[in-house]
């Protein structure tokens, strides 16, 4: 085989951890793959190293030992993050958005995959230590932001349904009190679906009373697992009191007008 | 601004491209960022170009003129997609995931980031060309291959709702016949979602009868879209006679034996 030339064989590498984030790659695989010997692996993991540092857009991280390698955990820069979610709240308070009963239309900006990878990218970067094993959502809005988290953390993504289903074998219900309309609804989740002690983050597109986040958590309790942490894209700033406490919301709604069509929205850039 | 190195800046421009896969950028952008000359970039681009090509990973285009650029359009070679077909048809036939009615539980392996989106390189693979402007799918299983193939072409997802939800504003509605049940259901997308003449490209998870992809296909139909191809993961050999004839299924489920647990899955590597 033809060698490859440093610059082709870092960009590779780099190709490689940046498509699969978190994911820990041998240096023998880049060996094989590469025909190089650890010495060069290494010389160009560390021009690697350097270079995401100056470029601010994550880190490199190498483990040492028998199941030792390199990952990359990537990063939205601060810059990038406070652009990113003003222009983001921007584009929620266009006056378009507001449908009958005072409800915001955000779909396309749940569904559009640039945008999404980018809210993925800052609850990820909230959430990654302690270690997170499983995203948890609930359908059907806030699958792709779970998704997309669950792809930066390179851990499974998990779906609560909101009926049971025949395709999901035996399943865990939970009753829970919908905070917005006050009706009793079942979640349901496959007992396969999280084993016992395991770390989940939740992630939920909306919250206004927190009904349906304290179900997922007491759904995830009764698979024995662990809540680390809750994320939501937009929460209410009304009621002050939710049945979820501890949660980190990347916009509050404070105020939606009706009569003129104002909504108000407002960054969290904490 | 220290200059950047060339293995840096090629690296860095290449993860760049494969993080936003099918997305155009500027030399310009690239020149900016780099602090590099038009002819430095493009020899940057050169590189990454051959580089690419020995790798049988995609394709790097460039297109010139006002809105020229350069975009990374990703491929999956094609012993990857035999070895990664075939290694998971004989995930789905694994004994224990046969439940009760004779169903497949497969929600862990729709639910997996990197399973996901090697689903939907292998689709934006074979529906590169002409050009998808939208990937449509209906909720809920359906929706991480759905985005994993939106995000490698580029373009928004969207999700027809299997209910009439407030949230979506006016929505147009159709009934169709699941193939499967029997039943008459309805299903409802917000007049929002799709703009006449767009090109759409159907994902979804399972076919049995095909009525639901026929529901789909009325649905983009009303929008006055285009449909240019229908995908599905797992398409059953029985009925032959589907309500849509013209689809790529990655996976053929022969029979489900609920005697033994065993599943035949035929891989399909067309």
């Amino acid at each position: 085989m033809e060698k490859f030339k440093r610059s082709e064989r870092v960009a590779a590498i780099f190709s490689i951890l940046v498509e699969h984030p978190n994911q820990l790659f041998t240096y023998q695989a880049f060996e094989e793959r590469f025909a190089a010997s650890k010495t060069t692996i290494s010389e160009d993991v560390a021009i690697l190293r350097q270079l995401v540092k100056r470029l601010d857009s994550g880190e490199i991280v190498t483990q040492s030992g028998a199941a030792g390698g390199v990952l990359f955990q990537p990063h939205l820069n601060r810059e990038e993050t406070v652009e990113f979610i003003t222009r983001i709240g921007k584009r929620i308070m266009e006056k378009e958005r507001l449908i009958a009963g005072g409800f915001i239309y955000m779909t396309d900006l749940l569904n559009h995959p640039d945008t999404v990878f980018t809210f993925g990218k800052i609850f990820a970067d909230r959430y990654s230590d302690p270690k997170i094993d499983y995203v948890v959502t609930v359908e059907t809005k806030g699958i792709p932001v779970a998704l997309a988290t669950a792809r930066i953390l390179n851990v499974p993504m998990v779906t609560i349904r909101k009926n049971i289903k025949v395709t999901e074998g035996t399943t865990v219900n939970i009753n829970y009190r919908s905070g917005s309309t006050g009706q009793i609804q079942t979640m349901s989740l496959s007992k396969r679906a999280i084993p016992a002690g395991a770390h989940v983050l939740l992630i939920d597109d909306f919250m206004r009373g927190g009904g349906t986040l304290r179900g997922m958590i007491e759904m995830v309790r009764e698979f024995e697992a662990v809540v680390e942490g809750v994320g939501v894209l937009v929460a209410t700033e009304e009621p002050d009191r939710k049945l979820v406490q501890d949660y980190y919301a990347m916009f509050k709604l404070i105020s939606v007008d009706e009569q003129t069509g104002e909504v108000v929205i407002l960054p969290n850039l904490d």
